[in-house]
């Protein structure tokens, strides 16, 4: 299997932190889609900082709301709440819309969850849950989720490339 | 005893954030200094978000820095840096310059520690061993220092203020 490359712009794509996509596209390339996400794991958690993840769960629209920008980013966010705005109902995406400002309003970022499969339903009770919770963990929960949705954005486009790449060699 | 009465001005020169000296100054008068020390503790770990704590940290000198500024809160700072100020020589002051600044590198905030009764070498220490943590468990813990910080602070500022109180009505 070839090398893995990956540059700051896609790696931002996947996580919006700038520190982040600049350490990612660093170590780049990667022997192996597996080596990639564990570098990643290891730069979000012990190299980027507190700045850096606020700026990550700055990225990423509110749940519950569809982003209005191309970029891969906000279509990759449609994709990850396809199960979430398939399942809500109007008055579910209204209460939705009125926890996140509470939570906003008690944590100062966005309530971060991957949303991947889960329903508006499951995610209004985590919203819910988290909010008991204290700033400094909640922090942590936020980057945790964001780790998973990195994750399997990297999957996604690196297996992308990699198909990419072995059609182009054919 | 009577009530302690404590204004925003007042908790902010103990504590940098403005979300925790605005929910203090809502808080007072506490029934007693104990009861007021109980509710910044509350307010700094439950309530005030890592913004405001990010806040807090950024309205202190970096440690071997004498403020210049003439607050209540430079001040106290230049008190509670005294030992490590008169213990220090000047390549001791340099390499804590250095470290600080190795510090604010990887962290994205200023070194944070209770630095009073400790000299310049016991502080330096401390940095070099905290700079080995990740940021997320870095941030906890200048957090708890910040609130010995406060603590400290507002008993000086209440016991002063209690002092006065009772020579006034006498």
């Amino acid at each position: 299997m070839e090398e893995i490359k990956l540059d700051e712009k896609q790696a931002l794509a996947c996580c919006g932190s700038t520190q982040f996509a600049k350490q990612m596209a660093m170590a780049s390339p990667f022997p192996s889609l597996d080596h990639a996400i564990s570098a990643a794991t290891d730069i979000w958690f012990n190299k980027v900082d507190v700045n850096g993840w606020l700026e990550a769960f700055a990225a990423h629209p509110q749940i519950g709301e569809s982003p209005s920008s191309h970029t891969t980013s906000a279509q990759w966010s449609k994709g990850e709440q396809a199960t979430a705005l398939a399942t809500a109902t109007d008055s579910g995406l209204q209460e939705l819309s009125n926890w996140n400002a509470q939570y906003r309003q008690k944590f100062g970022h966005v309530f971060l969850i991957c949303a991947a499969g889960r329903s508006a339903a499951e995610i209004l009770n985590e919203l819910k849950n988290r909010y008991l919770n204290r700033p400094i963990l909640e922090l942590e929960i936020a980057a945790q989720e964001q780790m998973k949705v990195t994750e399997s954005r990297l999957r996604k486009l690196l297996s992308a490339k990699a198909k990419a790449d072995s059609t182009g060699s054919q």
